[in-house]
């Protein structure tokens, strides 16, 4: 990890028991955790072995952090709609885990381009851009045109019918005709969160420093 | 058809001789006629037999123009990029055939956000915006956001890789966050020329008058 | 908008409180508000603090209809089935909310094609015609082929096996041989009704003055 | 078989000389024989040693008939448009092969209903009717509901972009709301013909007595 | 419909109360009634009201039979597996409900292909053969291969991983090398058994004389 | 490699003169090499370098046998129809390149089940069976019903329409109710030769002492 | 079956009641029965019937094992993640159920590969190797790139987004690089235990004697 | 662009001489030019117009190099087989236009993972490494799992059957488990080049001074 002390678990299929002994060995081993995917109910359960937990509901992650991280540089994570919300909070939080500052624009989807135009000078300030949009997904391609940082587009399962639980919006990222962008997985902020925090922290230069 | 003398043939897979007994017939019934989807090699043949034939290469469409048609109103066909000039063209001949004045807008596709919006309100005065793109396909739910008519969107087959011949451009059409569109099959030119020609008409009056 | 005073919210993923919120500041600038894709629960919770809401628990529409709106020219709604008639009510709550009068004229699939026939005069008589059907979703292109104003397909979701949730629906209206049709997103009721209305005010001519 | 001396050879996948030896061996066999999916240089190579063989240019079928057949009932085959003929071809070479007499009805798709219409009373009157279309594929569900026999649905590769080499077809057939139809693979007019001359045999009594 | 008196209707998304409404119609009209697709407390309304009612619920069918109908001929139902049995009963009874004499052959999967030859004789007595299968789907070509007079196919949706909902049985029924076979929708056994008695009431001579 | 002097080149994508490189330097290290997917034009080229180079053109493969291979065990290697035949040449030169005994079983499809079970006994005599078919693909399920060993079942491109490249058949194999087979890449004899050879050389025993 | 007495039954669909006839009657022949796909409240009704059943939860089996097994030679059952042991557990199972020794060697996915290459020597002296994975899939190629005997891959459903129930996983085992690789459909655990058994009683000799 | 100077073309579907004005119109403007997916007869026609241009025929690239660019920093460019290397030489050459140096990697694919680990320390020095492979794709998630810092993943349209022109490796890579990767459009090397570029000149500290 690029600050050292932090580690990740994916809780999806995991029982609260089995998250409960992870976080334990990780915390032994002096890391910070970060929990992606994590239902209410393991939540509860795991809020009462570890009283300094903290959980985020809507991104559905819960954060063990015994050192204190600081935020540095500048990632701007961008949505398209308000339901894509909680991926870009996945994204958003993991950045912030691994040390970077965040910049949270939301609701800037390109069917109203000048909302998205209004906020260009900020979000051209990030060392790295994640842009979370569903159904046609545009955002990613027009942002990528007016910044000229990396963006990292996240497809999102948000929409119906031939959406198909977000390929539109992948295809869409995929074949954009913009350039400095790459894709993940539908619905994985914890993707496009971590590779972002990575190019913030080359841009500051701690990347280097510690390799 | 909307001006009583107009009919188009299809002319993909039919033989050059098969297309001079159409025209000839609907010449005869006193109709102007206009072929898609028209080769070089069908041109040469028909051409000898109707020295009045005009071909639009790029488009692939003849026309046989033995009464003026009148070109009312306004529409505007635009395109991404360079590439879907031909279906765009097919679009345009197409709505003016039918009688509809037709503005071309192309080359700009939402990478490069600002070459669009410095059109806007040149497109704003048309009755109806063709929107044809491939790729990513984002044109049309920009353009839909910044035009209040109706806006047919064209997916083309422009692409590589993920595009899929198309299919990412239609997807992203038809999963437009934006009001006030619609979409064609992929490469169908001539589907949102016709339509767009049907509104344009409805909307300078012609088309209660003569229905 | 094309009336000047109404605006709409897509409710799917939004909670109620946040519906309320917005519910408030477009009422407070004058508008009327119509929501799409609402569920029960949240219009109980909706009503309580809005008496004069007005819910279509088929079309999952509500309405804050402050102003009222008169309604204009003709728009067709068809469907192919009973099943249909969910989409179809919000298409034509959707053109009747923007000051469109709907002609509403359900069940009448390929099929039983003399169903269809025995309501042809009646269906011309529209500026636009919505054509709602799932499973083979033939009457997209039958229809087109009756009439000479445009038609606006939606496939709907409704069958089983390899209709693949509205698939097959949509291909159909995507490749109709018939001139004069463009499609919206499986289910999307809305996009329709809106261009729909687009289109009707052209036609009567509203639409050139306010502009 | 059904008459007792028909054998057919798919010819896609083997060389002229493979089928020369296949035609000996059956005609030897006292069969009469037909070949599918022939191009013209392997009937050129086959006509030299079997003077003969007719060749189908349109259906790609050879037929090498040592045996007369009598062509008994009525199969109705019918095509949307014109390139839909070679598989209609295929079809009905097929069942007339077997011993059906056949009524070809082409060009009557659904987008010009009224085409269909006038030639109802006609398609009627086959014991069995194969409805062969492209692109949208409507013609079958429309087909089948006017008619009280069974329809057989052939989806042909005719289209562009979203017809997906048939599957929009395909679909269409597989989804229809209508009763008495049942599809073979696209392009598959063999198969459609092969059946249809079954249940005409079948309709006719001859089946029964020769089984 | 082949004898007059039978009606069917499609209960999937239809209200108790609908279907009660059309069950009364047809009866006073003098038809017999089958309902598909109907829920145990669809049935359980409805019994209240129509004492008569018999439910299948295997295949979730229900019946109205105020008038004896005579079974003739025969029809093969085939299942591959018993997870098939529902939709194989739905053909059947579909078959049965028009009129013919079904046999039911449950259980004959080509995995254990010794299982099917056995009872290869009684299958060919069938003027008709419907062959069920889910996952790979393969008894229909083998049956086709097996027996003289027309197989339909039925996919079903039963499996897991690739079969994709029946996809995958779907794809080797259209695929088949077998001659005289044809394929409806994945777990439309109504539409299998509709088409069964067609054939079998043309074998049975009945058909002709009734129409 | 299991007999100690097999080496294998893929030249699908390289030129004459890499393959020339490859099988130089594995002849140096005293390999026997054998290369895959072979054009005509880069075997013209390589027999000019190595005269002692075999090809087999239906397979396309080229051998280089510098060392003589004993063959052991028995490896089945059967096919549904002949244009199939291509990719079985691959698998059984290939298995045989390794060291075992090859019995060839063509055409024994199971639309016609006799000729598959006339040759039963013979074909439960290999240690493992390879079953290669496109198509519908049933050929691999009532193979492995059939036999006790192992079967690798090869999909093939072979089929037209909604045999989607060999997708069909691929999907049939995976699906497979029978016990004791699985699956390679469609058309990949290799693979399938390559791991029924494994198979055979563990069973007569010599894998276990070379190892 | 390999050992004489081991009979399966897939109990997906079944009721309880049937099971139980089922386990009645293959226990009275003789044999061992296994059951996959067992859900608790069909075991929770079973065992009251026969108490000497076992039942493995996380792996849905159920065993009557009424004759001792003796397990010889050696299966590795691999897995990348702990989400997919269950599959693994049922592939382990199998193999044991049928006679052979089972190594497990979980969570040793190539995002990590040194965990991977650590556990290489122990997992080379199996007979055949189980890769169980999701997601990615990549643990198929890399193992058989690792070891010399037979590799069968199973894709899991494991995953979000564009893993698409295991489409991901699956495509990436048909293609492998890598010699020595079968695959088997989506989280059939079943499938790959039962010829990873085959193939190791091959290797141990067993095979040969029995037959 | 980073450095102030560099244009690129994307040539595909351009005409020679359309390319030839837009290398005029850049030259004129003082930068660079890179033209990608260049043929060889455009390449002809513009040497004799610009005879300073190099063309780099397996990444079908053309370059017109006016001014000098250093090359700074360390992107490592990898690939799983030689089949890929025309796509890694694209994204080689675009990052080397836009000034990064480059270590290219070739052949290190998973199925021999041991070749891949020896170059591991070497890999970890750049400040972003590109990952090309095609068929199963695995070599992204092995390779961010044994690196630092980010991965960008090329999936390419290598390979047969189930690769489906790319879309298994793309699958894979949008699915890996490894930390630190995305990825762009099939054989996209120019948008990974592009965007390594984007990630090395951040990491060297340009990026900073000249936003
Ligand atoms: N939401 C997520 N989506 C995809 N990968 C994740 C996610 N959260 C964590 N991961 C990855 O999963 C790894 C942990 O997996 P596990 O050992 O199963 O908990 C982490 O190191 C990350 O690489
Ligand atoms: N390029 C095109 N794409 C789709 N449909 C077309 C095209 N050109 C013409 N058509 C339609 O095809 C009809 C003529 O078909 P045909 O009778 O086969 O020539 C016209 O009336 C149009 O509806
Ligand atoms: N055009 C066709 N499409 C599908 N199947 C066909 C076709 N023509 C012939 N067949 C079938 O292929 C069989 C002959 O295959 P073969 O032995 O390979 O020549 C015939 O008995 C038919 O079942
Ligand atoms: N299970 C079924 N699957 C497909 N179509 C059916 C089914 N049951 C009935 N139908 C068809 O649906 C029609 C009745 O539809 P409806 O008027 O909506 O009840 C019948 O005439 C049949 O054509
Ligand atoms: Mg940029
Ligand atoms: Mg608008
Ligand atoms: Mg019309
Ligand atoms: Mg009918
Ligand atoms: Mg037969
Ligand atoms: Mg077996
Ligand atoms: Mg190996
Ligand atoms: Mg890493």
């Amino acid at each position: 990890l690029r600050n050292g002390y932090g580690e990740t678990v994916y809780c999806e299929s995991k029982t609260a028991e089995q998250i409960e002994g992870i976080l334990h060995s990780f915390q032994k081993m002096g890391s910070n955790v970060m929990g992606t995917r994590v239902k209410p109910e393991q939540y509860t359960y795991l809020k009462e072995r570890f009283p300094e937990l903290i959980y985020h509901p809507e991104a559905r992650i819960i954060m063990l952090m015994d050192h204190p991280v600081e935020q540095v540089g500048m990632v701007a994570v961008c949505t398209a709609g308000t339901s894509d919300i909680p991926v870009a909070e996945e994204a958003a939080l993991t950045a912030e885990f691994f040390g970077s500052r965040v910049d949270r624009i939301f609701d800037v989807g390109v069917a109203g381009i000048h909302r998205l135009l209004a906020r260009t000078e900020e979000i051209r300030k990030a060392n790295c851009v994640v842009a979370v949009a569903g159904m046609e997904g545009a955002l990613g391609s027009v942002m990528a045109g007016l910044v000229e940082n990396p963006v990292i587009a996240v497809p999102t399962s948000v929409g119906y019918g031939a959406s198909f639980g977000g390929v539109s919006a992948l295809l869409t990222m995929l074949n954009s005709c913009a350039e400095g962008m790459a894709t993940v997985n539908i619905d994985n902020g914890f993707g496009a969160g971590y590779m972002a925090n990575q190019i913030n922290h080359l841009a500051v230069g701690a990347g280097k420093k510690e390799a």
